[in-house]
């Protein structure tokens, strides 16, 4: 398959990365945080209502906090990495579809009116933004490791409020030497797919 | 910003990607689609569950019946475009745990047990597919126009079954000159992003 990207770039991005668990000592910068949210940003979401909202855990003390509302097999590598992000999908993102989808600015009240469409509609939408990032991490030479294994009540109680539904965590870094596990198999093509 | 990948590859993926309503003629293979699912299928999920499936719809047929079940303002362009897929999210991927996640194979049994966990799980994680799928199609030098204005159920039960939630239409050829609308505003990453 000829691709227009180089397969280095292709191989950072998906072929050779990997969700990692030990990270080298390395700092992540909130300015490089910015970097990846910059570029990432940029892909499409439904009406572009862009509902990915960020959480940095910058301080040890707010570490201290996260680490409590993870699993225990979740703890003690991110008590390690560099750095850890919240990312939470905001139900209240219709706030901003007049300025994010000029095009259509009545789309607020015609299709988010009701606030089970909007948590829904978030979360997916979201959900593409958070793996946008997981590119974007990975594009500026670092490896993610994205974490479900967490108790959303209290992440949501602890660092975010009604309207933030949490997503996951992502611990981020540069991958230590045998930072990550095998990689699991995939599903192939034809098990997926379906031609009519 | 210092990125790893270099800048046509990031111009391609993000900068200068655009949502595409008109495309070339040149047509788009299954190959071509299996390119894309074995780069991006690497991406990662939760549980590594890879619940995305893809519905191609290559006949003339099919296309006439996908039609019908898209608001009207999507329906030409899909008429025009040289290949559309429905990409949807297998609610019983968990039937396939024990495969893709061997670390831990009682994750079927101790997670997802129950058919609405499963449905939040699957919609969630296809769509972080369905953003990896959207960065396959530009990295293979398409473009990619994604559509959630649809009838979910119509799709559904023309296309699918009852464990296949719809999650988007998404066209694919060669962008066509001027076959996109200037980009939308982006949120700035000081109203997405916090640091505690």
């Amino acid at each position: 398959m000829e691709f227009a990207v180089n397969s280095p770039a292709l191989d950072l991005l998906f072929r050779e990365a990997h969700t990692t668990h030990t990270f080298t000592d390395e700092p992540v910068t909130d300015r490089q945080i910015q970097g990846i949210y910059d570029l990432v940003k940029l892909g499409p979401t439904a009406f572009n209502q862009s509902p990915l909202r960020i959480t940095i855990v910058r301080t040890a003390e707010a570490r201290e906090r996260l680490l409590t509302h993870l699993v225990e097999g979740n703890q003690a590598k991110t008590a390690a990495a560099p750095l850890s992000v919240i990312l939470s999908a905001d139900a209240e993102f219709h706030a901003e579809l007049p300025r994010l989808f000029p095009a259509f600015p009545d789309a607020k009240d015609a299709f988010f009116a009701e606030r089970p469409v909007r948590e829904q509609s978030a979360l997916v939408n979201a959900a593409m933004q958070a793996a946008y990032f997981i590119v974007g991490i990975r594009a500026l030479g670092l490896a993610a490791g994205p974490m479900n294994g967490m108790d959303p009540d209290g992440i949501q109680k602890e660092f975010l409020d009604a309207d933030h539904l949490p997503l996951m965590v992502v611990n981020i870094g540069k991958a230590a030497e045998g930072g990550h596990y095998p990689r699991g198999p995939r599903l192939d093509f034809a098990e997926v797919a379906t031609t009519v």
